[in-house]
């Protein structure tokens, strides 16, 4: 999506330096721009590491690109060197975030590839083939959910007055930053922006990392996509009075019975909406789906974060430096759970890349017949 | 309640030098704890205006005592001169925050003393007798709910086992600060900490202005009640999971049908309590209910705030300093409702001084029988 009106991916290799692969420092937004080089797989590790770059996509993409890093600079006089080092640098980037899903299958994927390859070169090529097309597929994933969710929002667009927005809200950042582009709850949202029909976007800040001020705004505001950032009480109050037409969340995983896991405070969206009939939608590409569990509320593990993100928050003074403050005592201990589960009761439907279906068995394995086995 | 052991009001006659009022800035908590001196109405006034004090209990209570301060100095040479200060201080104390009701009350009900004195002298008596009573009398309608809710406390603690907490989860400052003694919400909290059950509360942060974070945590860690903060968003997800026994909030408004108007975000941990089977309970002096509204959510007017109140935080900086830091950028507008509506169907009860009633009409009005007349 756009920066600056100059469109961006969230990583890509160098124009110059295709030795060099950029990603956005996602830490430093939206109160700095910053584009950070990744030379090495040890780079990619440290940027998925230490948050530089975030959401299950761009993580995913990140260690392809870090896999493909470790190919072009591994030793060449051997292959069984050559191989050694790329599979130490594939434990390397496993370890980055060991809950994260995509970073695995990632770095499997690409050991596959430059395993499969009958040379060095081979595989090195293999490597390059394997990173772009990681991130082509998540991009292209992300733009399909974008073709079906924006029918929702234009067959509610029909019923509004010519120019009258459609109100759309969204929780924490579900957006191109947490992916490749177009981003999975924002995807419908960009397409529709972009077909010229007029929505506005309600942004939950999404405390306590403020992911929704921080990032989705940002995006937002850098896009042209009109909006109003709110505090995550707000939602509730907004649609009981009918100022909130659609929601769309991102989720971290949904059940193949269709429970979503996303951040903490979607379950109470969810509320909101099934109490006033708005209609509530999860956007996500298939790799999203647990196709084990059936039970989310009380399967998925919910993470327990440490207390420094409630006991601080992170900001601009007025002489224009980023520093935190602490917004309570020491005194108070606090309760820092990362996710809740929206059970499929409350969910309308989920958008995924091949389509809008009902959050349900049925409806989710007649997308994913080829899931059917794993029931 | 209690301040590093020491009992304290809100707001209080300095001991020594009577003709001095004193209150707690409650700007500065938790960062800072400071007694302000009041010497005249203006004093009071501006302590108001400028949320030195807050709440609406404890803002009747400075209105009280500024009206106490005005009779102590107003020119005693003529009767005239003086009901013309003391007249133009009750305007002055008014302006200070004109939708707060109490303050209308406690103005008028002082004038309505002072002017039935037959002698200037016994005006500064009765105003001195009005504030005090003002004050009293606000201290124990919370005192009675706090009797009341204790034995909704007391029930739930009877089927746990010896020594296992009671979780009850608040949202916002409905706590002693906000009044003058034990507060509405945290009433029935203290006396059943006071008695030896053991409590456990869960504190909503409640952005934007943090007043669960900065003023309910603070009170219930200096008086000693077991507590975590939590960001807003938290609520549903430990109800989901049985981490919450009961929900008790404060109220701005309720109308006599049992809608309550409390800081927005209420509603949210209202359907989450719903959905969760969670008794959800109101804590409120009668002063609070409105006898003429019979459908809250579409009747009681929400006040949209300054923008500020969501694009700042205010804390503590690494070097000791209160500061303020901006957490979004410029770019983005926010919108800030202050407060939302839980429909009465979501309310389990309301907790008064006279007792707990289900929150429908009838129930109200048993209570409160002579309130009949105005239906």
């Amino acid at each position: 999506m756009n920066i600056n009106g100059q469109h961006y991916r969230t990583i890509w290799r160098h124009p110059q330096q295709p030795e060099i692969v950029q990603i956005i420092d996602q830490r430093k937004l939206p109160f700095r721009f910053e584009i950070v080089d990744l030379t090495t797989a040890a780079d990619a590790a440290v940027a998925i590491r230490d948050m530089t770059v975030r959401g299950a996509g761009l993580i995913g993409a990140t260690a392809g690109y870090g896999m493909m890093l470790s190919a072009l600079r591994a030793p060449k006089d051997s292959r069984e060197a050559f191989l050694q080092q790329v599979t130490a640098d594939g434990d390397l980037l496993k370890a980055a975030r060991p809950t994260a899903v995509n970073l695995a299958w990632a770095v499997d994927r690409q050991l596959a590839a430059i395993g499969a390859a009958d040379s060095i070169e081979t595989a090195v090529q293999a490597a390059e083939i394997t990173a772009q097309a990681i991130a082509d597929e998540d991009a292209e994933y992300c733009r399909r959910i974008g073709e079906h969710g924006v029918e929702l929002i234009e067959e509610i667009a029909s019923r509004k007055k010519p120019g009258e927005a459609v109100n759309i809200l969204t929780h924490c950042n579900a957006g191109w930053l947490a992916f490749v582009d177009y981003g999975s709850a924002t995807a419908p949202i960009y397409a529709a922006h972009d077909r010229g029909i007029p929505v506005h976007v309600w942004v939950d800040e999404t405390r306590p990392r403020n992911q929704g001020a921080r990032l989705t705004a940002w995006e937002l505001a850098q896009h042209g996509v009109p909006h109003h950032v709110i505090a995550d009480n707000v939602g509730g109050h907004l649609m009981q009075h009918g100022m909130v037409d659609l929601c769309i969340v991102g989720s971290d995983r949904t059940t193949f019975t269709g429970d979503v896991a996303n951040k903490v405070g979607t379950y109470l969206k969810a509320l909101a909406a099934y109490d006033n009939g708005v209609p509530f939608y999860a956007a996500l590409p298939s790799s999203t789906f647990d196709w084990t569990m059936t039970d989310g509320v009380h399967q998925i593990p919910i993470e327990e974060r440490g207390g420094e993100e409630v006991h601080t928050v992170e900001g601009l003074t007025a002489a224009g430096d980023v520093t935190e403050v602490r917004i309570l005592t020491p005194d108070s201990p606090v309760a820092n759970y990362g996710f809740d589960v929206t059970p499929a009761r409350l969910v309308t439907g989920l958008i995924t890349e091949r389509g809008i279906c009902a959050a349900n068995a049925d409806s989710i394995l007649a997308l994913y017949p080829e899931k059917r086995s794993t029931e």
